[in-house]
């Protein structure tokens, strides 16, 4: 069966918009779907940037905001604006999604955390909201905090940040199909007709 | 009949891909296209870039010519690369294109400096490139050129850029409904949606 890698930021808008529709236009495709979690900062701060572009440059900002919500329309996803802030801090949720892999249930974790930051205004960078989430998917909170929380997983995720730099990954979402790289959630569908070849 | 605005500079790589559909996508959408080149040289400046951001940003750029290709081949289009400067210095064209509104050969001469640029490796600053296309469009070049020269012409330009910025115009191709903005060739879509109201 053929694959492609879903590169999201759990701070990114447009990563909510694919977390929310990829399951199934996967499925229809008949194409796996590997979840990646990754982290932008790091990648943002080598190309000089110490915050999100959308407030760097108030014009990108002020049209992504007004994007978004017409495409979360669009999408029939529910939205609820201005977030606790922006970008969140994604880094727990994020350890927390690659340490579900195992189990299984990152694809489920992650819907869960955009929801509550777009459509809940929930602050998800707080371990209160996660463990919440955890047990709303029916995961065990403190076992999944163990998880996250263990060395190996925490370098996972920097071992996950350093692969997708060498990817040439610079936004979220991101595709990967090899070494093909797709930007942004309309892009989901080419790369999944790529991934079909 | 409803009309959408095209925003588009000379040296934007998918201005040239939706230079190249927009006409037979606003038909068959019933909806009429106003033409309207600019320069995104003086809004780029006041962002504080002084060259692309597909020069400036290194990944960007090496993805967004990766694209590019994809989705010319996906529209048929021809493409020959790279181009003979990125970017081209699309001011000379872009008065030529606003000169041409009043006689209405401003959509086809735009198509043939897109053309010219992205898939023949002409360079459209050149004066001698812009006559030939010019004739090929069967308009008198010397008038054209006339037209294009006179001070209230580059005026115009000025203004168009003013009105852009003032738009919230920060890209190129954005179509504009009113005051409503969509930026990208990938918008162009559900930009002809919105005109439909």
């Amino acid at each position: 069966m053929p694959r492609i890698d879903f590169w999201f930021e759990f701070a990114s808008t447009y990563s909510y918009v694919t977390a929310m529709r990829i399951a199934r236009l996967a499925a229809d495709a008949g194409v796996a779907v590997r979840w990646r979690p990754f982290l932008l900062g790091p990648i943002f701060k080598e190309l000089g940037w110490n915050d999100s572009p959308f407030n760097i440059y108030p014009a990108k900002g002020r049209y992504m905001w007004r994007d978004f919500s017409r495409v979360c329309d669009e999408e029939g996803l529910p939205l609820r604006l201005p977030p606790v802030r922006f970008p969140q801090n994604g880094v727990k949720a994020a350890r927390l999604a690659l340490a579900g892999e195992t189990s299984g249930w990152t694809a489920d974790f992650t819907r869960a955390v955009f929801v509550a930051n777009y459509a809940e205004q929930r602050d998800i960078s707080d371990d209160e909201t996660l463990r919440a989430i955890l047990t709303e998917i029916d995961v065990d909170p403190d076992a999944a905090f163990e998880a996250a929380n263990a060395a190996a997983n925490k370098e996972a995720l920097f071992a996950q940040v350093d692969e997708a730099k060498a990817l040439g990954i610079f936004g979220a979402p991101t595709f990967t199909v090899g070494d093909e790289l797709f930007w942004g959630n309309d892009r989901l569908e080419a790369a999944l007709r790529w991934a079909k070849g």
